[in-house]
């Protein structure tokens, strides 16, 4: 296997999904949202072989929260169904790397981190969906206030495979009811990143005491003609994994995702 | 034009829409939930022609609270979209009569009323899609209970047309957040049957001042792990012609809908 190089002759389009993840390969270190507007962008686990049958299943049991875009063999470091010129090991801005569930770097690469025995699992992220609402004309709190979207550890369990258990956690946007109604109908069309709502209204019957306190992200107001709207979320498959602390894991930095060369647009089911 | 038959050599296959118009025709008064299942039910409008172009106007302006899923040639008691062997003026088990907006008479058929003028709307019900939403599990209180749907006039306007005008009349079904979420998604797919809910949850954002106190139909508890949700209704046309007051018209007796020979499923958009 020829690691993929760092420069290329012919230069990407730019804004594609390739020239950002060349970009991140050659230094670049930004926060990925809003980069590459209309390519997918997925959250990133690595995990041994040893642990990765049961996460796949884990995966399968749970697509909703766990969306499996790409996948790569046993320690090959390109993911082909994502993209033709993509080394997982060095193109996404940051990392962070586990070993026995401790957080032990944050690197931005992870080429000397890197085993035979690994394998990749790229899960599909909601920036997809929010593409889609935002270009529908549904104005998203987070996004318009330039902060990282609420999440919630829920009371719906997962349905475990292997080690691999844990509640569903979810992410908040506030919306009108219409919107709401608007939203299910088009989110519900992208069933590969994360598809339709899992729960709407009342955060107290999945088990969120205070929606003004999030378990992850930052809070945002629920105006009393709204109301709160929540989708599974790609960080349940990174909190069961931090729970299971398998002797070896590599994730994405959050909010550093790798971007793909196939397009939102593709994962509509219609 | 030649009267149709009150009766037929072949009897047609019972359970059919035929068969109901037929029972009927002959002398079946019963309110129409429940027979011919599988079968479109819709409500009925009778205008004369003066004003039949100003209505039409009105339902494609309003397509969810005016789904118009048949009409007739003036003068004729047929409606060929919806049934071959189907007459306007015997098929319905009960009808009633208006005369310059008052109530006049609510007879078992209206061929001593008929005129060479008048055109007939049959307009798409919830009945098509309560039974998509009863096939997949969701249970509608209103239906356990044996009872009418709960309707209300809402501070949501319809687009006006000629001198129809007039506020929209909703139906409410309390369902669980899970329930409302998967009935957008059933509903979405029924256009020609009021289609997604128009509202969710907070009854006051469109004018609903006490769920308890419907305006039509009977009331229906919301629990505390429902919510209301709110779809276009059929009413509205009724509503807004009552509020035209025009020198005739016929319409349907509330429950006594005009049964066709079309499929439920016929309408559903994939």
């Amino acid at each position: 296997m020829a690691v993929a190089p760092l420069c290329r002759d012919e230069k990407p389009a730019a804004g594609t999904g390739l020239a950002a993840r060349l970009a991140i390969r050659a230094g670049q270190r930004a926060p990925t949202a809003g980069i590459a507007p209309g390519y997918v962008q997925g959250n990133l686990a690595i995990l041994p072989k040893a642990l990765a049958a049961d996460f796949m299943r884990f995966c399968q049991l749970n697509p909703k929260p766990c969306p499996v875009i790409g996948t790569s063999e046993p320690g090959d470091w390109r993911v082909p169904d994502l993209g033709d010129d993509l080394d997982i090991r060095t193109d996404l801005p940051r990392y962070r790397v586990w070993k026995n569930g401790e957080l032990v770097a944050e690197p931005y690469d992870v080429r000397e981190f890197w085993r035979d025995d690994l394998v990749s699992f790229v899960i599909g992220c909601s920036f997809s969906f929010e593409e889609a609402l935002v270009s529908e004309g549904i104005e998203l709190r987070h996004i318009s206030l330039g902060c990282n979207v609420p999440m919630y550890r829920t009371s719906i369990a997962t349905h475990e495979a292997g080690p691999f258990h844990g509640p569903m956690v979810v992410s908040m946007r506030p919306l009108k009811p219409k919107d709401a109604i608007r939203a299910v109908q088009i989110t519900t069309r992208f069933p590969a990143v994360h598809g339709a709502p899992v729960h709407i209204g009342k955060p107290e019957l999945i088990g969120i005491k205070d929606i003004m306190k999030p378990d992850y992200g930052d809070a945002v107001e629920v105006r009393d003609d709204e109301m709160p709207v929540f989708w599974a979320c790609g960080v349940t498959p990174q909190s069961v994994i931090a729970t299971v602390k398998p002797e070896f894991c590599i994730t994405h930095y959050p909010g550093a995702m790798l971007v793909t060369d196939r397009k939102n647009t593709e994962f509509a089911i219609m």
